[in-house]
C-alpha cells in the first residue's frame, strides 16, 4: 500500500464558481502509477469545497450555484463576521472539503454522469487542492 | 492491507426516497473477511446520494425528505437545466457521494441509531452502490 | 500500513453549537506515531455532525448555526416525527457525519484557517468522537 500527496492551483475568476478539476485529478493519479485504491481530493480553504455533480451540461452548475444562492444570501440581518463572507463559509460546511473517489485499473471509478468540481464561494482568488492517492 | 470492491444494485420506487442499506452493506463486509479498517460507499448517480441517519423512526426520514423538498423546489425560476431535475442536482451535493464507515472485529462501526442510507432524487430508477472495503 | 482507532467524548452546553476539537484530533494523531497517512473523524449520532471551518473567528461559527437555524426551523408544519428534533437531524445529514484529513509528518495537513468542528445539534448532551487513522 502506498500513499502519494500532490498539490496543484486553481484559478478561479467569479466570487462562486464550480470548476470541473476531474481531468487533472485524473492526470495526478496515473502518474502515481497506482492501480487500485482511492484518491482524496481534498480543499485547504474555508469559504470553497469540493463536490462531484453532472459533468455534461453546464446549466446544472448553474442551477446549483443558483440555489445555494437563494438559499444562503450574501448579505443576511444578524451576520456578525465583518468580512462579508459568511455565505461563503456557510456553503463550504454544507457542500463539503473533501471527497473520495475510488480507483479502479489506474482510473477514477466515477459514474458516466459524475465530474469532480472545485466549488469558490469566495473568488475570485488562487486555490490549492491536495490530493492524497492511496493504493497499490 | 487489502481492497476489496463490491456492488450492489438498488431499484428505487418513488421520485425522492430514502433507502436502509445498512444490512446490505454490512453483508458485503462479512464477505471480504475484513476485520478492521473502512468502507467507502460511493453512489456513482449525480441525482443520488448516501448520508447516515437514523435508523430506528422512519418520520426522520419522511421530515428529512420534507425539508429538502421544501429547500429545493422541483421548479424554481432561474432553473436553466431542462431536464426538470435540477433540484436533484442540488440535493444530491448537499447530501454528498459517499460515506465511510469504520469497521471493527468484522463489523460496522456505527452508533446505536445509525444506518446508512441510499438517497434517491430523481427516481423511480434502478441504481448503483460502488463499495470498497480497505483493511486487514 | 497502521491502522488504530481512538474516543474522545465531548460535553456540549447548547442546543447548537460548534466546538473546535481539531488540537484533540491532533493529540490523538501524535500519540499513534503515525507519520504519513490520514485520520477519519466519525461522529457516532444523528443529530449532531462533523465539519471543517474558519478557527479564527468565533463569528463564523455564529453565522454557520444562524444560517441553518433560519433554513431547518425546529418546528415546521408537516414534521411527523414526535421528539421535536427533526431540524436537528436534517442538519446532521447536511453538514455530515465525518471528516477525513491528511496526515503529513505527524501533524494535520490542514489550511491556515481550518479547524475541525464537533457540531451540536441537539444538545446538551456528551458525546463520543471516533478517530482512525491510517498510515505509516
Amino acid at each position: 500500500m502506498e500513499i502519494k500527496e500532490l498539490i496543484f492551483t486553481v484559478p478561479t475568476g467569479e466570487r462562486n464558481q464550480m470548476i470541473n478539476i476531474t481531468s487533472r485529478v485524473l492526470s495526478a493519479v496515473r502518474e502515481t502509477k497506482i492501480q487500485n485504491g482511492d484518491v482524496i481530493v481534498f480543499c485547504p480553504h474555508t469559504t470553497a469545497g469540493i463536490t462531484i455533480n453532472e459533468n455534461a451540461d453546464p446549466d446544472v452548475v448553474h442551477d446549483i450555484l443558483l440555489t445555494l444562492k437563494d438559499l444562503i444570501p450574501q448579505d443576511k440581518p444578524g451576520y456578525r463576521h465583518c468580512e462579508g463572507n459568511s455565505d461563503s463559509h456557510c456553503k463550504s460546511s454544507l457542500i463539503g472539503t473533501s471527497e473520495q473517489i475510488l480507483i479502479k485499473n489506474g482510473v477514477l471509478n466515477l459514474g458516466s454522469w459524475q465530474g469532480i468540481f472545485f466549488c469558490e464561494f469566495d473568488g475570485p482568488r488562487t486555490r490549492k487542492v491536495i490530493l492524497q492517492v492511496k493504493g497499490q
